[in-house]
């Protein structure tokens, strides 16, 4: 199973390329007197999936099983291919993006603009994964998953050293669950020093739902997070590191979404998309309620929103 | 003049009441190898001007100027006004707030949503600064100065010594200025251990001019940014500073402001007010060109603006 030595290694591996991004104390508000906020969406793409796609490049480029003119491919209509795009680009590889044709035409904007070449398919995320999978196999290109690959997993993970490095001490991470990875790699780079609560929408509810059923499970999808927490089974390396780590599951209502996210722009001018406010909601909505002095970081893992849907109250 | 023990006494008083604000390394994109952004819009009421606010009042408490029941006065239709209706209710004072007629509805809202009084007065900031002088004299109350009193600079310049503790040396902090309050508490706050390069809007030139004019003039308001950095005259306090620490003045266009504050949200999604983006506009536009390994620090001052302004070009 992936484990701490695995994060290590991705974090000296990845160190010149990602942002080490900042955490906000906010000990007099809403948020509970111990509760720290780690500005991950600060970091590139805007979104810690920048993480990830740059460990799991660069240590194919270490196991020469990527060689200089050959290309990354990933399957994504959102953070990401985006972030796949950008580590090709800043490493020197041609990135091939599988979207859905629904994909938000911004994102795609965004993947042309970092000189990824766009390929559209099918209706669904699922027609888009399997045509990139076979376009891989045919290819030779190196295939990035969006959350179940370890090198993807324990690159995300990386963000808990930085947590380690920056704070005094915490008991808890609260973190949003879509596909997992995030979460997983958290766990495992924590490995033990503190807990991990891995929050949904009840509207896709992969881990929680995989928890129940003894093993991932599809669920529907829907609900306003969908766009970046819109996986339909939580990752195999996702549901081990939560079993065997005893990570906590809690769901939060697509209401509590939206207030949450507008609440952390009210209170401390964070802008953050839907997927990233769910962590917070937990705490909001009382899905979760720290033990007195319990010290909780609360992951904000991503901005690719439209801002003005803040301040109208979506 | 105001100094560095004004600055040191002004942090142990607020302490309790201000957040330490975070601070983002972007040593990797267009913004210089060693720049560094302090967040400081994430502060209380959106804005660094909770610091002064409290600095002024508990002042006044320790002094006994101001005793339970007492007032609290401030002439100011945006940032200012907020701050002091915020910092007085925390500390248990009534507030007043004597706003021209013309203020945004959105920030007129939040001072009754904070529980104060608002006192709509004339057509412009001018009329309802003279009410409130009059009002404060009447009543006993104390009057909030939103730059030009040597509580509020000595709060603002707070800043400074949090960016000593959290950074590991730097050479310059580069800082938007309206009436130069937290560039002039930043100037007294660092005492020489950096430099200061204080940017305006060439539509508001209040220290450009006074430089150029040997001592305070009044310059005429216009632009972007004169929502937050509209003062028609640079403050006293903040002239004298300036002068004695050689602090640079640098002006930017309107169009950089607004090209800068749309690309930090594009680059590091942070949502920020006009006049705040006037600061890293000097980097953007070349206004201001650091030496090679010169370790720069740009304040990123302020967040109270409607973020649907930036994705709309704005």
């Amino acid at each position: 199973m992936l484990n701490l030595d695995d994060v290590v290694t991705a974090a000296r591996r990845i160190a010149p390329y990602v942002r080490t991004t900042p955490v906000l104390a906010v000990p007099d508000g809403r948020w509970g007197a111990d509760t720290v906020f780690k500005l991950e969406f600060t970091q590139h793409t805007g979104s810690f999936k920048a993480r990830g796609a740059f460990n799991r490049i660069l240590r194919a480029v270490e196991l020469g099983t990527i060689g200089p003119g050959a290309g990354v491919i990933a399957a994504s209509g959102g953070n990401a291919g985006i972030a796949v795009a950008y580590a090709a680009r800043r490493l020197g590889f041609t990135a091939e993006i599988f979207v859905p044709r629904t994909a938000p035409a911004a994102k795609v904007a965004k993947l042309h603009q970092l000189g990824a070449k766009v390929a559209p398919v099918g209706q669904e995320y699922a027609e888009a994964y399997a045509q990139a999978v076979v376009r891989a196999e045919q290819t030779g290109a190196l295939f990035c998953h969006a959350y179940d690959q370890e090198d993807v997993v324990a690159g995300q993970g990386t963000l808990a050293l930085e947590l380690l490095d920056q704070l005094d001490g915490f008991d808890t991470v609260v973190v949003s669950v879509g596909g997992g990875g995030l979460a997983a790699g958290i766990t495992a780079g924590l490995d033990g020093r503190a807990g991990v609560v891995a929050v949904e929408p009840e509207t896709i509810p992969t881990l929680h739902d995989a928890l129940a059923a003894g093993g991932p499970v599809d669920v529907a999808v829907s609900g306003v997070a969908a766009d970046s927490l819109g996986a339909r089974r939580i990752g195999s390396i996702a549901y081990e590191i939560a079993v065997a780590h005893r990570v906590r599951s809690v769901l939060v209502t697509d209401e509590s979404i939206v207030a949450t996210r507008a609440r952390l722009w009210q209170d401390c001018r964070l802008a953050v998309e839907h997927g990233a406010a769910a962590a917070p909601a937990a705490l909001e909505s009382g899905g979760y309620v720290p033990e007195p002095g319990e010290r909780v970081v609360v992951v904000l893992c991503g901005a690719n929103t439209d801002p003005a849907t803040i301040t109208a109250g979506g």
